[in-house]
């Protein structure tokens, strides 16, 4: 099978060497499990990604979905693809066999959905977005919403949305303005308009169960007044058959820069006697419970972003290795043939830029999704605290990390291509514009930053970030003891040290109550704290990858020491940045705060 | 009259205060000059792109050109602007009279191109091409040439295009295989094939005139055996009538992420007989030629970029001061409004990040602009030669610096917008799928790092180097004098330093014979460069700043102090990139070069 999706000896090494997703097996929730069948699972999402979703993606690029009378009609690639992937099961890899899943570890189960990531982000939206909203009716919803939606959707048989934003309510929820009036069953009517709904219409399933929140009437205002619906396109009846046609229609289709093969889709609610919806969760709660759930969906974009960086760097690589252009510094016979690509120090560069950023991003998301397990499964209540709350604090990293240096590297994976890079007949320029709306989604690079610096980094007065400085020195300290990692720590231990100063000097402005001014520069201290965490997950790749040379034959050596030479261009090439970016933390600067609106 | 092109108080601040255009109106050439003549030319290049050019640049991008049956077809809208173009002469801006130019400094005429980029960049690039290979043919034509081809481009009546890259040979142009037969006539038979031809075949002119590099048959291999050609589409009667159609054949359209309304092609020539063909220049002298102009190209690559993050800027503004989203931080209660973007800290870093690019990427390119004017009519040979050799050393910045800094202010634009900015419905996007071709066309980014360190900053023995130095400690000297800029420039002082500690290091490695890794990292010295550059135009716009304050009235004193506010933002917030480059290029790092192909 020939892919360009993901390189398996890595995410061999990430999962089973780096994150030991083994360990996670002694959980009882994975008794079941093996190696051999979270390997299987894997297998078969690499196979459906780069047989099914991989071959359509361009096409859903190029011929986007269309909007005729009142229909969504698109590709039949995409429901083919689709259905195939119902037919594995592995929409409900990380579900409970109960709920009708295959019970694998979240590492496993987010990386069945990455694949499809990498492969085909168009068509991928339609299942991911289905899991979300199935993700949250399980956590939230009653029993009966359980069966009569959630069960079909983890099946495939429904597909599902989210609907959050409004026309002037994108990153301010609290504005939100749909509202639902309660009837004497016990349901609701719902009114309102809602865009940039993926996936809002299409023929792809059976039905579409839309995760809708809104205003019940006596809601207070701002964001303690939102309450969380499902709110079906067709009806269920209790025997899981459909009923009659809710009222919502779409209005209308969005086009993008890119992620063109999932719609984007304008909805509007109630238009004639109001939209049928039932309440999940307690009234006035939606927006706690929708959150409740961001964590997994922002693991998932992080990791969406680093996918697609990971697919552009193995076509970028791949080009290289086979493109033949120009000569060897120094060559000045013209008659000599031309070398490839990869001869040349500034490409060679850019790729090695590209796997520090996709691989370290991996692991990232990765460490993130045994986080997902620890806080849910390990042994004792103060394990799964540390891990909850350290989770916490990776996550806004985990969601703006890749979603920023992933697309960087699909910025250099076009570079490398040159002029070919920047036509569509090469997928880089897709990968790059795909990838674009990570920044975006699932709350702002912006909104990252705030949650980080504004609440995370200051919960439970600073513990869980204590905590996770702790195991960055620990790995240090281990680090600085070997011979080939010592250079490497010694400059992760400069950029934590610079962090922690950035960090102290922000908490003291904070505390004389100068908030806005401690939190005007959050966005750059989430890059700054994201390239830290990263350069420690490159070390730690580092040290499990001198284990493995130890442990193994010349066969598997090259791919080990690309590991210890990408962790030395991280530290040395990339860990300045948090040098110069702290640097400027430290200051606490107010210069964007204190230029006046005219002045621009 | 609305626009969003440029802000024109700045273009007056760039143009008249700060690169002192006026002074150049003291050369002879410009006697008949007034600023008056300048301004009017400037305020009609303006109005054609606001009224022209920019109403129909969604357009292009929408419905790119297609080939059906052998011909491009394209929305007459492109044809349209391109003739009110034609009619106002501005084709013609910076030639001299004799050949029925407006003989206006470079500056003046770069910007004239320069605003139609803003607008419109896929529109403007036939007209842009058509210059450029004009000015390839008055530099090193025959007068014959000149007048029966140069004279008709510049008139708008034939456009032109530049033939370099073939399939095989981007950029290693040395390895090109187009072949000339000489003929009895005097004239060449031409064969081969080449791709990337922008504005290959249309039907905006009445002819076109492709430059072409191909080798005679008793050329030496290499760059030293390349020619230079100019082939008509159809042939030009003495009279200036057009003969018969030549041998040049539109084989196909390449598609593109950006830039989609300048067509690029496919072409082959000689599919027949041979494409008829005439010397330009001396044989062998091909490339020479070619990069003799390729100065005056790679400004118009750099100002194009800033041209179209200065229009991501101002879209972005306007959009952050009217959409409401959000309360000010600490405002707890939902009832009250929601305030516009511009009034959130980060929206305002973004902002203020993008002013310093695309406005410091403006000063750059006007720089070079002015030393284009200085090099060919400064009153002594010494001005010439200094002003010639640091436009040389500056070039690869001012072509590298913006199509990188300015492309990263259209990210920020789309962020600025949100998921509007993801979409097609909202104009931002655009700005950065046509940006992302800058860093590659005219020279790669990585050809451009090998330009500055590789022959740039060493050439005689680093006179300009020092030159341009030197210009930089004096700006300090004079700034550390003022209270409101001594933190600035004692920022840039640090940084001028530590780049001055990176080349000396540089130097020495390349000194001991190990050019490959000196050079291995001249893509970053490039960057640092540049940011160390730009940190010296925004200390001077700061000091004519002051003096605009001295000067005026509290009307401008807003424009006047949020330069200062610029100027102090990028020695904060950019210059410490420097410091993390330059530590890295003191290294002298080879980890890209130690790294093994199969490490990857």
């Amino acid at each position: 099978m020939q892919q360009r999706i993901i390189n398996p000896q890595d995410l061999a090494f990430q999962l089973f060497e780096l994150h030991r997703t083994e360990d996670v097996l002694n959980y009882d929730r994975y008794a079941d499990h093996s190696l051999e069948t979270l390997q299987a699972a894997l297998d078969l999402a690499l196979k459906v990604a780069a047989e099914e979703f991989a071959p359509h993606a361009r096409l859903v690029d190029e011929e986007e979905p269309t909007f005729e009378s009142g229909r969504v009609t698109m590709r039949p690639e995409v429901k083919k693809a689709l259905d195939v992937l119902r037919e594995t099961g592995l929409m409900a890899a990380g579900q409970s066999y109960e709920r009708g899943g295959m019970q694998l570890p979240a590492a496993v189960a987010q990386m069945c959905v990455g694949m499809l990531k990498g492969a085909n982000v168009g068509t991928q939206g339609y299942a991911g977005l289905t899991i979300a909203a199935a993700n949250l009716i399980l956590a939230h919803g009653s029993e009966e919403q359980k069966q009569r939606y959630a069960d079909h959707m983890l099946a495939g048989r429904f597909f599902g949305t989210m609907c959050l934003t409004e026309p002037h309510a994108g990153s301010s929820l609290g504005d939100l303005r749909t509202r639902a009036e309660p009837q004497d069953d016990g349901s609701y009517r719902l009114k309102g308009n809602k865009i940039y709904i993926s996936a809002g219409d299409h023929e792809l399933s059976e039905n579409i169960i839309h995760m809708v929140l809104a205003r019940l009437p006596d809601a207070p205002p701002g964001v303690k007044g939102i309450s969380l619906f499902l709110v079906p396109k067709s009806l269920v009846n209790e025997d899981g058959s459909l009923g009659e046609r809710n009222d919502v229609a779409l209005a209308g289709l969005i086009h993008k820069m890119g992620y063109r093969g999932t719609t984007s889709t304008m909805l509007n609610f109630g238009e004639k006697d109001g939209a049928v919806g039932y309440l999940v969760g307690e009234p006035h709660k939606g927006l706690a419970a929708m959150f409740h759930m961001m964590n997994e969906a922002r693991i998932g974009v992080g990791l969406g972003a680093v996918m697609l960086g990971y697919t552009g760097y193995l076509h970028a690589l791949e080009y290289a290795r086979e493109r033949r252009q120009g000569r060897p510094m120094g060559e000045k016979d013209p008659a000599t043939p031309q070398v490839p690509l990869i001869r040349h120090a500034d490409i060679r560069r850019m790729l090695l830029t590209q796997k520090a950023y996709v691989e370290g991003g991996l692991a990232l998301c990765l460490e993130g999704a045994r986080l997902v397990d620890e806080k849910k499964f390990a042994a004792s209540d103060t394990e799964r605290a540390e891990a909850a709350g350290v989770l916490d604090l990776l996550t806004p990293l985990i969601k703006s990390w890749p979603s920023q240096f992933c697309l960087e590297a699909n910025s250099l994976a076009i570079q490398v291509h040159g002029g070919y890079g920047y036509t569509r007949e090469y997928p880089v320029e897709q990968f790059y514009r795909d990838n674009r709306l990570n920044p975006i989604h699932e709350g702002t690079h912006g909104i990252q930053g705030l949650d980080l610096l504004g609440r995370k980094v200051i919960m439970a007065n600073g513990e869980y970030y204590n905590a996770l400085m702790g195991r960055i020195r620990r790995t240090i300290k281990e680090a600085r003891e070997v011979a080939e990692l010592k250079d490497s720590a010694e400059r992760l231990q400069v950029a934590i040290e610079q962090m922690a100063q950035a960090t102290d000097a922000i908490n003291k402005v904070r505390a004389s109550g100068e908030t806005e001014r401690a939190l005007a520069n959050a966005s750059l201290y989430l890059e700054a704290f994201g390239h830290t965490v990263v350069g420690w997950l490159w070390l730690r790749q580092a040290q499990v990858a001198l284990q493995g040379i130890a442990n193994s034959g010349p066969q598997t050596e090259e791919f080990y020491r690309g590991k210890l030479k990408a962790c030395d261009y991280f530290a040395r090439y990339e860990l300045p940045r948090v040098a110069s970016l702290a640097g400027l933390l430290a200051e606490v600067d107010g210069t964007a705060l204190n230029i006046a609106d005219a002045e621009f």
